[in-house]
């Protein structure tokens, strides 16, 4: 793509504006990886953190904090924190998913093995917790130790509501928290709360980020029945082939006749799939119209945490927040 | 064993001295364990936490507490937080080790899967983080922050560690902090925390826990191969077998000749094991005295751990805490 238009993305725009707290953010994250004596912990982890994902989450906490006016050290901070928490769920993440790709490279438990990937995911955890104590401040202790258990609730959840026919759109929404949304309202809202923010204010922040995070997964879920492998570097279908229950499937199973059950039962709550199958399930969503509904709700949800942000003082980041919830969606309008 | 001679243990005088904070450690332990959403959590932490384990680390900081006067109902919390620790280390570690048996009954990671080994443990650390939060005492949760990246560090170095020849007893002794004594000496150090001790017998009670959890992981480690498979639930030789270096072997490699070297490179490094290898490595463990002196650094770090309380006013549990230093290499003796 042409860089001049690539500067126009939201993420870039944040990152110029924040380009100085990175460093720091980036400087931080080195140091606290090392590990003295074992150095099987800074290699997996450096596979990870430097593979070049876009540190979105980090972002949010530093904008949320420049928005407040704070110009204190804390939200670099934090800023580490969210991105160690980040990474370790991924570590975790890969182990149970027994993926063996991420971002385009071999994944942690496949380079080294999943032992290392269970280790060094708790050596980071305990890392993030490290530095959250260093801010002095027990409102962002409680604010990432509730998201912490969201977190891993939403996980096992997942685990065994996957290929459950009978989940809900609100336990889908209560998983798609744990995955995404919880670290995103943690990483706005403690950066607010570092900021010495007041209470709307926070609330506000907190609303943005998980409205952010849960338009953001919908979208993922979409793509991963209408996207191109080239732009999200999943395949058609993958989620559909591992029996995950995401929503536009979830808004299909309530709509379907007796003989859609049936099918929906062998392929998702069974396992049973043949040639053909994502082709029928693929006409089955647009027959009922879900994959447009469920790009409706993303749309929804980007709309929400935009509102969120309407009572907040006017500032370049507030623009770029705003922008950058658009852009979310714009992926699948 | 009769019952008389049963409440004779110290670890029994203490859950007896200790039985009424002991009831509302465990009420909190399930009311925390639960999961409104998500089954398989309580599921599998009810399978551990009430499979029978002694509770020895929570009762380590209830002690502490009550020897320091206090009052407050933080040490309860504080207890269930070291026993959560614990049980999502131990979940974590059945998955690393690959384990079928844990305290004589299938691991969770055998009766459900790995996948729910990582996550539920995952949880089960946010869960003590959330416990730690509401004692409001950041320098509690400094300790616990240390402790676990201290328990994460020294997980990861014995997955490196252990087949490494090169392995001396300084890195022995980072690997069994890791494993077993940084959890001791936090336990009793919050317990003089949060009950407001001075630094000197906060200090004490640190290197007290310290002191005890190393020589508890040396006797582990000697009983594996001189203790009788009855008594400690484990077979002659797992470690051998296991290829996992602890500190009778290290001592011997470190007296070794040429041709004995090679044996351990072959049986260890190699992992090339044949019949008659372990009553081979058992030889020279005799030949070179170092189940004798793997044996003496037990006793060695009891005495430290007793030593450590000298200074502290005679209080009934603390006469139970120097009883608890010798039962614990009394097993070797």
């Amino acid at each position: 793509m042409d860089s001049a238009l690539e500067i126009q993305k939201p993420h870039d725009q944040l990152a110029a504006f924040l380009s100085d707290d990175m460093v720091a953010v980036n400087a931080l994250i080195r140091d606290r990886m090392a590990s003295e004596h074992a150095p099987r912990i800074p290699e997996v982890t450096a596979h990870l953190v430097e593979a070049g994902g876009k540190r979105l989450r980090p972002m949010m906490t530093l904008a949320a904090a420049h928005m407040c006016g704070y110009d204190g050290p804390f939200h670099v901070h934090l800023a580490a924190t969210v991105e160690f928490i980040h990474t370790a769920t991924l570590l975790h993440d890969d182990v149970v998913d027994e993926s063996g790709q991420r971002r385009g490279r071999p994944t942690a438990n496949l380079l080294w093995d999943n032992k290392s990937s269970v280790l060094v995911g708790d050596y980071l955890f305990s890392r993030s917790f490290q530095l959250m104590v260093e801010t002095g401040s027990l409102r962002v202790l409680d604010i990432l130790a509730n998201a912490s258990a969201t977190i891993a609730e939403g996980e096992v959840l997942q685990l065994t509501a996957a290929q459950d026919l009978a989940t809900t759109e609100a336990i889908y929404l209560q998983v798609v928290r744990g995955k995404t949304a919880a670290l995103f309202s943690a990483a706005t809202e403690v950066g607010g709360v570092i900021a010495g923010a007041d209470d709307a204010t926070v609330q506000a922040l907190y609303d943005y980020g998980d409205a952010l995070g849960v338009s953001f997964q919908i979208v993922d879920d979409l793509l991963d029945y209408q996207g191109q492998a080239a732009a999200t570097g999943k395949n058609i279908g993958d989620d559909f082939r591992e029996r995950k229950l995401t929503l536009p499937v979830i808004k299909a199973i309530a709509l379907a006749d007796a003989e859609e059950r049936a099918f929906w039962q062998r392929t998702i709550e069974k396992g049973v799939q043949e040639d053909g199958d994502l082709d029928h399930a693929l006409t089955l969503l647009n027959t009922h119209g879900t994959l447009a509904a469920t790009r409706d709700d993303a749309l929804a949800w980007a709309e929400k945490g935009k509102a969120a942000l309407d009572g907040l003082p006017d500032h370049p980041v507030k623009q770029m927040l705003i922008d950058l919830a658009d852009y979310v969606v714009d992926r699948v309008n």
